[in-house]
């Protein structure tokens, strides 16, 4: 064990959504630390620059691709961990959402090894920013609620519930099934809620689009393939429209714009 | 107008929950370049010291004390950005939720003010980070609802919608009726339902303690008055318990720890 680490510690450090600049400067200093960096699929790779002395291993559990067993990194970090080395398992966003960290932190503490976490941007705040929208307004509604749409573990959330709780809903992991979370959601909602979609947020390959559910529910929209999103939701996507619309060449139906800095809603007007 | 800001901007930017680590790097650079600086009451005095250059104004609206009118702040942030300064408006947690950044960027917008946000980690991220606890376990739950308790405009959230989401629940803003937000909530959810209580999350004062519905509608708890806090409710909490678990001096009902590195339960466990 060195010198420096008294006690097997591993800390679990939140990438953020891509723009190595949204790291805290707690992230930076542990990577500057690091003796051995596992990287998740997700993170910007650049991120490794910070971690000058670290050996690098990428691990990784992106959706329908071969990955790296959830078992096999919790191994490798107990292993690294017990030889006295400074572990740093690096996910995307905040570990703390959506990152299974629960399971990794429970598999280490029951191996004696101390925890540390260290907070990031989760998607959708980045996702927000790139809108120029807050995620609540005390004109529309109470809060806003993060929820997975993966259905492989543990069936559906209660989309009913989700709606009657008046909340904005950031959904991660959606983007696969958009058109049939849409259709559900349009049960529960009024057809014309706004709905924003954002992939890559804070990265140079930021897409971000606004519709409704109607116009979801009828028309497939195109995205760009593997990239992850997040899908906003809620009458506070409204604003988006409100406070940015500016005249725009007329388009048919929903498209993309190529520049990072304007997009295009379902009636081609940019936002 | 200066000669390096080409159009009136003002960046909301965010600080995060105290602990000035956690601002991000985008935020830092932000800083040191601001030329006004609006700083909230609830953010950490400490952030001038990025802001060399600044002409700093400490705003803020804590609740129940004499605060800046948020009209007056906007008319602020619109002199200063129109005089070509580079202003930098300082939101505690991120300061798209919960933080009245809908508002302002609506006012600066439609002042023809460009609005740049700058994230940063919301209380209830640092909060589960001091716990060790994920905000989300595929073993417990879909997701997770940030919703504030603040009732001051517009009623209640729907809190059997929200109990009913079976999402875990981040609760802002609602230390000052904690208790009849417990026996609230006691009513749609299981009694023994964990509860986590972080006050100041992330800085030297922090103050962390688990309980339960029940244990909180019986007991009005204490806490450091007017420390903002986080109340996290849901299943999730319960792998506190289960992985920080040690034997601890047996005590009497909810109590308080003074070292910012443990805590106690309704039981006299320490987590």
């Amino acid at each position: 064990m060195s010198a420096m680490q008294a006690k097997p510690e591993v800390t679990l450090l939140s990438a953020g959504p891509g723009d190595l600049d949204l790291l805290t400067l707690k992230a930076v200093k542990a990577l500057a630390a690091a003796e051995v960096l596992l990287v998740d699929e997700l993170v910007n790779p650049d991120i490794v620059e910070f971690a000058a002395r670290a050996r690098v291993i990428r691990v990784g559990k992106r959706a329908g691709c071969r990955s790296t067993p959830q078992d096999f990194i919790c191994r490798l970090m107990r292993r690294y961990a017990l030889q006295g080395l400074r572990v740093v398992r690096v996910k995307g966003g905040d570990a703390l959402l959506f990152g299974r960290a629960g399971e990794e932190i429970e598999f280490l503490q029951a191996a004696g090894i101390r925890v540390r976490v260290i907070n990031g941007i989760s998607a959708a705040f980045a996702a927000a920013a790139a809108l120029g929208v807050s995620l609540t307004h005390r004109d529309h509604c109470h809060g806003v609620t993060f929820v997975t749409a993966h259905t492989h573990d543990h069936g559906e959330p209660d989309w009913a519930a989700l709606a009657r709780s008046g909340t904005t809903l950031a959904i991660y992991m959606g983007m696969r099934r958009i058109q049939s979370l849409a259709a559900c959601l349009a049960m529960h909602m009024h057809a014309d809620t706004p709905v924003a979609i954002v992939q890559s947020a804070s990265q140079p390959g930021e897409q971000r689009r606004l519709t409704t559910l109607a116009a979801l529910t009828q028309a497939p929209p195109e995205f760009v393939p593997q990239q992850p999103g997040v899908i906003l939701v809620g009458t506070v996507l409204s604003d988006v429209a409100r406070v940015g619309g500016q005249a725009s060449p007329p388009t048919s139906g929903v498209c993309f714009s190529s520049a990072s800095s304007s997009f295009f809603t379902a009636s081609g007007e940019r936002v």
